[in-house]
């Protein structure tokens, strides 16, 4: 049997082990630096602790594996794809290409070998399925003219108990840097650029086939794309995240306030209270938090966006436990106290393609939806929509049913087809609705 | 006589050669690299044309000197600063000290050499104002606990014949990236910050004993002088920048655009006009551009700030000069040709310290303000300001009058009071109102 190593055993590798261990086709060999994140898997699969200096011991590992699927912090993998390439072993990945990935991809190639990116929730599923309804349509004859892509991590219904509608099922400080730079899409043929001061001002509302409507804001590139899904030629053009509705006007009183700012350090002292720091950042002065953020922009606020943000004890005289960092390390300090998953806690996660296209002279509109709830806060929607695609792509590729060589996203018929397919005998599945304009 | 060394004959340099040529003390040689700015020098100085990577012809001409005056760009000091410590040369610059001069600090001083900086307008002469306010009120027994302090270089009234009251006395790159980041200051005793975003939108009125009332907003960072100024215990300490009332609100449209984000490359192509490139960063769509820029904000914008954006013709159809660039470099290529100072423009400094102190019990306040037109686009308020209090400190450096050696700042009285009196006489003086609060 195929040996399979699979680097990091932290939060969204639960489903990807499961399901390559359910399967039985191939010899799994888990190994991370802690061994809390170990103990579950010790007994069922290969364990091996590996120290985070010892690169000798890990380059051992990948030697005499068949294909590593790295799980690590994004950052990692171009490491990890040098020795991969150095030893001559396939590699997979649910994070973007980087800059690395790329220098080296001619190699790869040309080695025969098979680095499979970008195959997990967004980016991963995002692709699958908006390649799939592209090819559906175009091979039907039609010509597509917007596309419109949502995706959110959200906290299902029935476990939302804050008024943001929000908790971390995700890197808290994605969560909290989000949207910074400028966000540039394509509307009405334009190309548009917006920056993160109006980014959560000027929301979009995504409506869902059960009538739930959402908030949803572009993304950083919602073009980088255009290429790869060949849509140079569509007049709309956004990628988008989404939220709870009326949680973009709230974020926007941080974004203002400037305490998203990850590029200083704030000068803490000991005994500065969350009151002292964010007192800091609003004009006006005195205890009247509410006045004092109607201050940050002529108009003001809503009252659901200033208690959402009172909600988070910002304005509490209750010690910051960090003894230094960012504005925006003290924020996500606060709010990961505030917005942690319980036990019991069910995620959600959503994502929609929105599509215009043309066909027979009619404008058409075909709009794929995907929700998913969680189970509880450690088998999460999150961590399944992550793992799963990835694990069948690997499954598929050891079953030597995948043809292609070299750096990849699944953006090909021989990956999706397959993948979603098994992905809806696992729960996971698009709804699909089409009207006439 | 002692040899001196002005490295650039660029727009500042003007009054500090004529200064220290009229003086007769020393013997001056200009080097530039350009023959058009080295002409009207010709036959009254010694000049030297210097390319710019001879490095070699460089060194020689700063080791054949006592003095050497840096009037290049200011990140050239650096490497000028290297060369004089190597040639035990002593050296002088309008510009603020830099990380790298701070590093060579302590061996500039061992070598008992003189590398005087920040010894112009803003920089230096508010170096110098403020000391000497401050040191008048301290040996009277009274102690500071705010400070306030203004500088701008603008347009005269007389010759303020566009809607922004502005036109270009300056670099003007600075004037277009000013204030990105995040603004620092001191108020009511707390720190406060301010990002980017809401800087333009929340301006300070300064008036002038004249009666004239100027817009202000904040600096980078207001508090990195509160130790070099002996001020660690006031309550409020800002420093700004002035502008003609309304400037400021209509500049918020720009930033609030994001067209003056300098971090990317815009996309331009063939035929692009301004009109394209602005029309990419307001909501909604059509030729109705006052419509969309109300857009931008809740409560939109006065008719006087829209109506200052649009006569920039940022939202004329026509071509763009460059091929490529940022969003803040073609903005400044469309201000530049819109806010250039014509030949017979008079140009406006404005300097403004506001010091509250108590003395005897009693809480007083002291207004002291500087404001020098210029002659015309070739004699500028600007260079003068920058130029002379440079030359007057090398003179009394060249005299022997200075006693201090090593990395300094005008800030000590040996260096203030005779330069204060020497610009009075140049009339270049500041008047100062007090009064009870």
């Amino acid at each position: 049997m195929q040996k399979v190593l699979i680097l990091g055993a932290g939060k969204s590798s639960g489903f990807l082990i499961s399901y390559l261990h359910q399967w039985q086709g191939c010899k799994l060999v888990l190994a991370d630096l802690s061994e809390a994140q170990l103990a579950p898997y010790e007994g069922l699969i290969e364990t091996v602790l590996l120290k985070p200096d010892d690169l000798t011991g890990r380059f051992a590992l990948i030697q005499d594996a068949y294909l590593v699927i790295s799980m690590l912090p994004a950052f990692m993998h171009a490491s990890v794809a040098d020795d991969c390439l150095k030893a001559g072993v396939n590699m997979a990945t649910a994070s973007y290409i980087s800059d690395e990935l790329r220098t080296i991809a001619p190699e790869v190639h040309k080695s025969g070998l098979w680095f499979m990116n970008e195959c997990g929730l967004d980016p991963g599923l995002d692709h699958m399925s908006a390649m799939k309804v592209f090819h559906d349509i175009k091979s039907a004859g039609g010509s597509i003219t917007g596309f419109y892509s949502y995706c959110g991590g959200l906290v299902s219904p029935e476990s939302m108990d804050n008024p943001w509608g929000y908790k971390f099922s995700w890197n808290p400080r994605n969560v909290i840097l989000a949207g910074q730079g400028t966000a540039r899409y394509m509307e009405h043929g334009e190309l548009r650029f917006m920056p993160y001061s109006r980014l959560f001002e000027r929301v979009r509302e995504v409506e869902f086939e059960d009538g739930s409507r959402w908030d949803a804001y572009p993304n950083r590139d919602s073009l980088s794309y255009r290429e790869v899904y060949a849509l140079k030629d569509v007049k709309d053009m956004v990628r988008g995240t989404l939220r709870y509705q009326g949680y973009c006007d709230a974020w926007h009183i941080f974004v203002l306030m400037g305490i998203t700012d990850d590029s200083y350090q704030f000068p803490l002292q000991k005994g500065h209270t969350y009151k002292d720091f964010a007192s800091s950042y609003l004009p006006g002065s005195g205890d009247d938090f509410r006045k004092r953020i109607k201050l940050l922009r002529p108009g003001g606020f809503s009252d659901e966006a200033i208690e959402k943000v009172l909600w988070t004890g910002l304005f509490d005289a209750h010690p910051i436990g960090i003894s230094e960092g960012s504005p925006a390390m003290i924020l996500q300090h606060l709010l990961e106290a505030r917005w942690k998953l319980q036990p019991a806690d069910k995620d959600l996660v959503l994502m929609q393609h929105l599509i215009e296209y043309e066909h027979d002279g009619a404008k058409k509109q075909l709009i794929c939806s995907l929700r998913v709830s969680g189970t509880d806060a450690k088998h999460t929607a999150m961590a399944k929509t992550v793992g799963l695609p990835l694990a069948i792509t690997c499954r598929l590729f050891l079953e030597n049913k995948l043809k292609q060589r070299g750096v990849l996203m699944p953006i090909d018929k021989e990956v999706y087809l397959p993948v979603l397919a098994e992905l809806e005998a696992n729960g996971i599945s698009f709804s699909e609705v089409s009207r006439n304009l």
